[in-house]
């Protein structure tokens, strides 16, 4: 168990509008910590389209997603945020004293005194294989993520997918696991050709296998995973003889302990006032995709305005003596101390 | 008069929120025409900073009002928006068929479904000389804006203002007219240094004259505007011979008509509700600064948003039995036909 963070605002999701919401509170000087269950920031961006165009950002004709995410990155960097990456938030408890406790999957512990759920369509968690009885042989041999690669030395490995990571992996442990077989349902491949060119140069080598089907079955033996049954298009079954399973069926975004925590939601969305994006629960604020209200919708342009109103009503909640007044980043010297820049010298 | 524009939808205010209504608009198959006070489009962007830098557009850590604008315009292109500047809208009457009858000041006339009004702070006016009774010479001796240059030949011209719409006119005037006296309130001008030191030159050379003071009376023979009055800072009274006086006090911004369109307006502002940022006449949309709702901001961001929100709201006002499904700019190939874009191309 890592020391407990104290703070006064954690964001949970690191896509466009968690990215965001650092800058906006960063110009009202909260600081802020973000938590994400991918391992890098940008969230959907990154996950699903990072080099397909957008359109409609505002102002900004077109970019990718990668670089809407470097933008944020770099608009944001003057706040400092600290980011948890990897991690998803498993639990969220009020306090006697008003503060949230919040825990992470890698038992990261904060306290903190207002929360940002921007956590878009759900934390992004790997696709499962749907065979009954194979869950008791999860992370002991079946894995949907490689922690540690030195544990699959010299074993008879069975990997699954099409993409990129399946792909790595599996050139990854030829010639360092005892085995290696590829399966994938079809003879296409989403992963980068030059990938997808060396794993068949390897299986022309006979250095590793590839099989085109899908697990229908397996077999075990005092509790020990031996074989799994791999059946064709045509029907035909093969059984491999295996000491690891490595599934990459890609990532889908799950809710998640989301909906444990009291707030009022519907239909997966939380429900929030449009004054200030707080839900149910005053200091907990929700805003992107994961909203709704009358006339939402799910763009990402909505969610930065939400953020920046979620800023304002967050710092009258953490400081309600305080008049905070709008000031514009063209003229205002505090904001300008804030973002350090100087802007007599700009051309 | 001008033959009668009928469309769709007029935006009232070319800002980069009016700029940014023509885009979502133009997503929804929806074409639009825009209506500004200001010779050229960006609204305040341009008229109050167009190059000083602002840090809190979305995903662009710095641009001036200026870039925003430009790159608004070219986010637009798709949707050829038909601009109509240098003149105010000066009426709105709802007709019997539901449709809404507009004039500006230059008699230009739309018959339109739907109006977006985008007009910030309101259309930007020159400020005016508050001298009692020189209102009567308004356009006849007095100006605040040059239309026809010509009409200046021969005459003895008194030029008002320290900015650089006063000093360009000024030196343009050496030569042409029989004499130029610019007058500002005091020696210190936010014209460019250039300009500044070319009035200085010429007023040594004897070409033409300062003098540091303001205008205190005036007087008048017959009608005619004879003389102006300036006090300088000791008390001295000067008197001054002229013809025309051309006045360049900057611009400032004024509400006008629309307070009179029989909208829901409080101080200034025009109530909307936010589900579609519709105001209290279906069919009229108000976003940017110039409308008001709990939580409300005055954030460019904000406009960019609400923008959005009032083009759906208002493809569903124009077409009651259509379905109005969100797509988007990643994947929709309706949206790709649309911007004109082949994203299968896009490197």
């Amino acid at each position: 168990m890592h020391p407990t963070i104290e703070t006064d605002a954690v964001i949970i999701g690191a896509g466009p509008v968690g990215l965001f919401q650092v800058f906006e509170l960063g110009l009202l000087e909260i600081k802020a910590h973000v938590i994400d269950s991918l391992p890098e920031v940008g969230g959907q961006c990154i996950e699903l389209y990072p080099d397909k165009p957008i359109y409609d950002i505002p102002a900004i004709p077109v970019c990718t997603g990668r670089e809407l995410a470097s933008n944020l990155l770099k608009q944001i960097e003057p706040f400092a945020p600290q980011f948890h990456l990897n991690q998803e938030v498993s639990t969220l408890e009020k306090q006697a004293d008003g503060r949230f406790l919040i825990g992470t999957s890698q038992n990261q512990r904060f306290l903190s005194k207002t929360v940002f759920i921007a956590a878009g369509v759900g934390a992004f968690q790997p696709r499962t294989l749907n065979l009954e009885g194979i869950e008791a042989f999860v992370d002991k041999q079946v894995f949907y993520r490689v922690r540690d690669p030195e544990q699959f030395a010299g074993k008879k490995i069975v990997i699954c997918g099409g993409g990129d990571s399946a792909l790595d992996w599996a050139l990854n442990f030829v010639g360092k696991a005892a085995s290696v077989t590829l399966i994938h349902r079809r003879d296409d491949f989403k992963a980068t050709p030059q990938s997808v060119a060396k794993m068949r140069a390897l299986c022309a080598a006979g250095e590793m296998q590839l099989l085109i089907g899908q697990i229908t079955g397996f077999e075990s033996s005092n509790g020990y995973l031996t074989d799994i049954a791999v059946t064709n298009i045509d029907g035909e079954v093969h059984v491999i003889a295996l000491d690891a399973l490595l599934l990459f069926y890609g990532l889908s975004p799950k809710l998640g302990p989301i909906a444990d925590w009291g707030l009022d939601i519907d239909r997966k969305q939380i429900a929030v006032d449009t004054a200030c994006f707080q839900t149910s629960t005053p200091g907990i604020y929700a805003v992107g995709d994961i909203n709704i209200y009358p006339g939402k919708k799910k763009l990402i342009l909505s969610g930065f305005h939400e953020a920046a109103l979620a800023a304002f009503a967050a710092a009258a909640y953490l400081a309600p003596e305080k008049q905070i007044q709008l000031q514009y980043t063209t003229t205002s010297p505090k904001l300008h101390k804030a973002l350090g820049v100087s802007p007599t010298t700009f051309e």
